[in-house]
């Protein structure tokens, strides 16, 4: 059947009963609950903490095409940046909305893949989507709106603004998969199952660190940014808005493995500027990295640190601390923002 | 100036410093916030009272033509829109995140008015406009988060599911002017100037009943929904969720003065069917709707009442308890939903 077919409030019905039926009522969030999708709006009980919003998008052929990426996929990558942005503040995501804009001769069937997709990813962090919106559109978009909130009552934030020149900047986990799950589908590369199945994951079915940016906090870390725009260009967002500049070893980029091995000539272009990695970059001395390091259950990788130039100046060096240029275009492409 | 030459960083500080230029940081909602644009989230100090979100969008072509409609209008009603969804729960809208879907030869001028359209509201309540995101997308489409809570403390709010059969439903404003505004402008319909404005600002500037919705809940109305859909269509909405039905005396509908002295022959079905109003549909016993009548500073009218009937099933009458049939194919279009 055909979105046309059922109508806007044949399809809310439909999606609202496959989040009900997903819902455990006697646990938060839905227990604090007190209006959700057929309301106005939605409608919960509030608390003191600090409050955290964020909104992103994905857009048909901007942000994925059809013919490479599944309609659970779709669902599963706009939640999951959004959470990624909740975990750069070091928060905890509770309510999601979802204003859907889909072509009338959509399939009801892919939309209720959409949302499987989506409420796989909200189970496994216990969110709670509880509105939004339907409108006919020429091509599919999925704008998803987080709230959350800080882990604890009285818990700071980590915010872009405070990084200090002498701390130490590291990252989580491994880059450049996403990236070259990218280029592995525009350009229908072949690889081993296992590499195909990984870097198709990285870029598709990001999975948001919401953990570690919590531990950032617990650990006193003031600074960090989810990176999204790539390496480079997150740690420049950082820099101009801390107003320091910044030095990357780039020897010590960690790497994602299958992409050191499957495109060894621009694996660190690929971890240096491809972004969508949701990984988080963050500061700090270097006692509390290693804090951190510890704790964590991913990789934590020093990679860097600070300086006190040029706000927004990110320079690269090998490990002789000389600097080094970047070939390619990815490169180019962010250089100049 | 192009978008596409500006970019998404440089486009995302040209609005943001518009935003800022526009707050006043000595009273709240700003005076509250922690981190607005440019971070990873919004942030802000929470408070126990109930919280309330919505989101809602305009896609151009769908919702807004560019030919009819000026990007100050589109701002306007995209955030307005919104803020008539906490309306209709008695709420006191606070936060708005804005996610922007533009083509790259959008003139980064055109995106400023919009902003500008979106200010303008937003300071005459007070709302922050405390995040977004920006993405590229063949047409313009706008997706607006607002999040806002309970006016006091401990008070309740308003939802479709509380309406009783018995009670009277009453209605905000006058109805009908919206669609007929829409009909002017797609049909290139001429009238004097102040009829042509008056129309013109029904459909593309409407003012979301904030003040008259929370005074709905000061006087213990517990059951509303703003008119978006159509009169008749949102009363089915709000008999659905309560398991009632209802009767509207056609007589005493307040038919919009413009719309009844220009569109004769269909002022009733534009007001009962054209939707895009804004104004508040409510149900609670007469005593209560005479003193909101007494209190508000619109016009508040009876239309008829709630009854025990099968849900969802609205019956329209004359004033002598007679049925009455709707000619029109918005009539048709709204029954067969």
């Amino acid at each position: 059947m055909k979105v046309s077919e059922i109508g806007e409030f044949g399809l809310i019905d439909l999606l609202a009963d496959m989040v009900y039926r997903a819902r455990d009522k006697s646990r938060e969030p839905w227990k604090n609950l007190i209006a959700g999708i057929g309301d106005d709006t939605a409608a919960w009980h509030g608390d003191a903490s600090i409050q955290l919003a964020t909104v992103d998008a994905l857009i048909q052929d901007v942000h994925f095409s059809l013919d490479t990426t599944s309609w659970e996929e779709v669902g599963w990558k706009a939640l999951a940046i959004n959470l990624s942005d909740i975990a750069a503040m070091g928060g905890n995501p509770i309510y999601a909305l979802v204003s859907l804009a889909l072509p009338g001769q959509t399939e009801v069937e892919d939309v209720t893949i959409l949302y499987r997709g989506m409420i796989q990813l909200a189970q496994q962090f216990e969110i709670a989507i509880v509105g939004g919106n339907i409108s006919r559109s020429p091509q599919v978009a999925v704008h998803v709106t987080v709230l959350g909130n800080a882990a604890r009552q009285g818990q700071l934030i980590l915010t872009r603004s405070a990084a200090k020149p002498a701390e130490k900047v590291a990252v989580t986990g491994h880059l450049g998969a996403a990236a070259a799950g990218l280029d592995m589908l525009r350009k229908n590369l072949t690889f081993d199952s296992e590499t195909t199945a990984s870097l198709r994951k990285a870029f598709l079915q990001p999975c948001p660190r919401i953990a570690e940016g919590q531990l950032l906090v617990e650990q006193g870390v003031e600074t960090a940014i989810d990176i999204s725009d790539g390496l480079v260009a997150d740690l420049t967002h950082v820099c101009k808005a801390s107003g320091v500049s910044a030095r990357i070893e780039v020897d010590r980029v960690p790497i994602s493995p299958p992409v050191r091995a499957n495109f060894p000539d621009k694996a660190l272009e690929l971890a240096l500027a491809g972004g969508e990695d949701y990984e988080l970059l963050f500061t700090g001395t270097p006692q509390k990295i290693d804090k951190v390091r510890k704790a964590a259950s991913c990789p934590v990788t020093l990679i860097g640190e600070i300086t006190a130039g040029k706000a927004g100046e990110i320079t690269l060096v090998d490990s002789q601390g000389n600097p080094v240029d970047l070939p390619g275009t990815g490169w180019d492409h962010f250089a100049i923002k």
